[in-house]
C-alpha cells in the first residue's frame, strides 16, 4: 500500500468537495441551472481577486490567459517591459516575441526579486511603454514580487500592469484595485484547489480602454466576447462545465475559510517549511520569502533530481525539482491550497528520510522539530 | 423529484466510468504515472481519429483546436478556402478573418450539404488555396458532409483538408488516413463523452509540412511545442489532468465497443429519432442524414424555443433550439455520446407531451412507436 502526497507547486491537491463537483452528471450551459453556478462563480472569482471589476475565465491552462493578456492589451510593434527573473518570466518575454511586441526585459538574477525603483527607472527610459509584464510568485524560485510598490509606479504612466499570479493567488495577498493592477492573470490547479483546465484574467477600467484600441490577432481568446459573457451570464464556447460547477465549490470553500485566514495558514505552513530545511542544513535559495513554495539548495554531493525521484518513487511523496539551469541544484516543496500542518510534516518526514539514504548526514526528525515549533504556536 | 436527461449536441451525458475518473486525486503531470496515462490516451485517440499519425491535444474548447489549425497551418495572406453552411461553418470565416487569411466561403443554404463538385470548381479557380476548411456534421442544422468525396478533390492539390469534427468524431464514420484529411479537429464534449475542456487535432504528413512555413503568430496553440509532447509524451504546459484521465476511460468504452458498433448504435438511434419526429408530423430540416442530431422544422403556429423550454422546465428533458436565423423554427434532438434507445424514448416521450401541451394535434405514443418500430428490429 502506498499513499500518494501532491506538495508541487501545481497541480495541487483537491478537497473532497472539489472532487465530487468533478463527478456531477454533465448539465447544458445554455440554461438557468448553468446560468445561475456561473453568476456565483464569477461573484466567487471578485472575492478571490479582491476587485469590483469583473474576471474573465477561459477554458485554457494559464499560459492560456498570459496570451490573452498580450493579445487584447496590446498592438503590433508596441513596446512592452517584462520583469524576467525566472521560467515565468521568461514565458511573458517570449509571447510578447511571437506577438511582434517590442519588449524590453528587465533581466533579474534568478532567485532575486526584482525592485519597484529599477521599474521605475526603465519606465522612465521607455515613457511610451504600454504594458509591464510581472510576475506574483515565480514558482521556479520561490521569489514573490512588490506588486504595490510597483503598482503604484505603474498607476502613474499610460502602461497597464499585467501580474501572473497563476501560482500566487490565494496563496499570497494581492490586492488588485487597490493596489492598481490592471489584469490579474491566474489559474485553477493552484491556489485555487481546482483541476488543471480554466485561466483567468481581471480588468480593470484601464485594460478595459487598452483591449478597445488593441489590434493584435485574436479570437478564441477574446476578451471582449469573454467580457460580454460575463454580463450576459452565458458564454461564448462551451466552457468547460465540470471545472466550473469544481470552482464553484472551492470558492465557496475559500470564501468560508475567508482570505485573510487563507493567507495566514500558507504564511504558517511556508514559515514551517522554511524552518524544516534550514535545520536540516539546506539553504533557502531565494532572498524573498513567498508563500507558495519554498526553493532550497540541495547539500553539496546529493543531486536534487535523485532526491526528488526517490521521494516520489519510494514515499509517494511528490515535490518539484529546479527548472531550466536550476535542474538538479534546488528542490521546491509547495504548501499551496488545499494543505495544512500535516501535509507539511509528511513531506518533511520523507525528505528526511530520503537525505538520509542519499548519504547525507541528517538527524532525523530534526526538520519535523523546526515545523513543530512553528505550528505549536500557531494553530489555534 | 426531476431527473435530467441531456440531449443536447453538446456536452453529452458522461457514463459513470468517466464520472469516476473526474473524481480522482489529482496527479502531477510530470510523473511517470501521468506519462503511462498520458501515452494510452493517444494511443486511444489514434484509434478514434482512424489514424496512425499523432493526434495533438490542447487545454481548450473546440475553438481553439480551430484556431490552432488556423494559425499553424497559414501565413498571413494566404488564400484559403472555407465550406460555410451553418454557424460552425461561419466560424472558419470569422477565423480565417481574425488573422487575415484571404478566405474564399462557399456559401451553402443552411439544411444542405456542399457538393464535392462545387469545391473542386473552386479549387480549380483558386489554385493557390493553401487550405479547404470544412464540418463534419454541422451541428446547427444536421447536415453531414461527404468528406471522403472532398478529401480526393483536396489530395489533388497542394491545399490540406481540414475537418471541423466537433461533433461528429465518434458518432458519424470519418477515416482520417484513408480519406486524406490533413487535420481532423475534435472536441471533448460530444461523441467522446466527456466534459468540454478538451479539443484535438490529428495531424498528416503534408499538415506537418504545412507547419513548417507557417507564419501566423502563435503561442499557446503552436502545434509544433504539442507535437513534441507527444513525442516526449509530457505537455508543454499543464495539460487539463483529470479530464485526460477521464478521456482514457472513455476512449477504453468505446474501444471496448468497437468504432464500428459505436457508429451502428448512433445509426440506429438517429432513426428511430428520424422516424419518430417525421411519424408526429414534424419535417426534417436537413437534406442529409447525419447520425449526431435530427434538426426538425416545428409545426406552424408552434413557437420552438417554447418548446424547448417546455420540455427542459417541465419535463426535464434538454434539447435544442435553432440558432441565428432558424431560433424558434427548428428543434435539435442529439442521439450522441453516452445514449442508448431509452434516452431516445425518454425525449420522444417529452416532446409528445409538451407538443400536445403547446396544442398541437398529436396522437400521443405515435413517435414513440416509429421509434420502437426501429429498435424492435435492431437491438440484438
Amino acid at each position: 500500500m502506498s499513499k500518494k502526497y501532491l506538495l508541487t507547486p501545481g497541480p495541487t491537491p483537491l478537497p473532497p468537495e472539489v472532487l465530487l463537483a468533478c463527478a456531477q452528471p454533465m448539465i447544458h450551459h445554455r440554461t438557468d441551472e448553468f446560468r445561475k453556478i456561473f453568476g456565483e462563480f464569477n461573484e466567487g472569482l471578485k472575492y478571490l481577486f479582491q476587485t469590483k471589476n469583473g474576471v474573465v475565465t477561459f477554458a485554457a491552462s494559464g499560459t492560456g490567459a498570459m496570451e490573452a493578456s498580450v493579445v487584447n492589451l496590446l498592438s503590433p510593434e508596441d513596446k512592452a517591459i517584462a520583469i524576467c527573473g525566472g521560467k515565468f518570466g521568461e514565458r511573458w518575454v517570449e509571447l510578447c516575441k511571437a506577438y511582434n511586441v517590442n519588449v524590453i526585459p528587465i533581466e533579474v538574477e534568478w532567485g532575486k526579486r526584482a525592485e519597484a525603483g529599477e521599474v521605475q527607472r526603465i519606465l522612465a527610459e521607455h515613457k511610451d511603454a504600454k504594458a509591464v509584464f510581472t510576475t506574483l510568485c515565480e514558482t521556479s524560485t520561490g521569489v514573490v514580487t512588490d506588486i504595490e510598490a510597483i503598482g503604484k509606479i505603474v498607476k502613474e504612466t499610460d502602461a497597464v500592469l499585467v501580474v501572473d499570479a497563476i501560482s500566487g493567488l490565494g496563496a499570497e495577498d494581492l490586492q488588485t484595485d487597490n493596489w492598481n493592477v490592471d489584469c490579474v492573470v491566474a489559474g485553477s490547479q493552484k491556489g485555487m484547489m481546482l483541476p488543471p483546465g480554466l485561466s483567468f484574467c481581471s480588468l480593470s477600467q484601464k485594460a478595459l480602454k487598452a483591449m478597445e484600441t488593441s489590434k493584435l490577432p485574436k479570437y478564441y481568446l477574446d476578451m471582449k466576447k469573454a467580457k460580454k459573457s460575463l454580463d450576459k451570464t452565458d458564454t461564448a464556447y462551451t466552457p468547460a462545465v465540470s471545472l466550473i460547477v469544481a470552482a464553484r465549490e472551492s470558492l465557496r470553500l475559500i470564501k468560508e475559510e475567508g482570505l485573510e485566514n487563507v493567507f495566514k495558514r500558507h504564511k504558517m505552513l511556508a514559515d514551517a517549511t522554511r524552518n524544516a530545511v534550514c535545520a536540516l542544513g539546506l539553504g533557502l535559495f531565494s532572498n524573498t520569502f513567498c508563500n507558495v513554495v519554498t526553493a532550497a539548495s540541495v547539500p553539496e554531493g546529493i543531486d536534487g533530481a535523485q532526491l526528488v525521484k526517490l521521494m516520489r518513487k519510494k514515499y509517494g511523496v511528490s515535490i518539484a525539482g529546479g527548472q531550466g539551469h536550476l535542474k538538479g541544484k534546488i528542490i521546491r516543496i509547495a504548501h499551496l491550497g488545499y494543505m495544512e500542518p500535516f501535509d507539511i510534516i509528511t513531506g518533511i518526514s520523507a525528505l528526511e528520510l530520503a537525505l538520509s539514504e542519499l548519504g547525507y548526514k541528517v538527524e532525523l526528525g530534526k526538520g519535523i522539530q523546526a515545523a513543530e515549533n512553528v505550528f505549536s504556536n500557531q494553530i489555534k
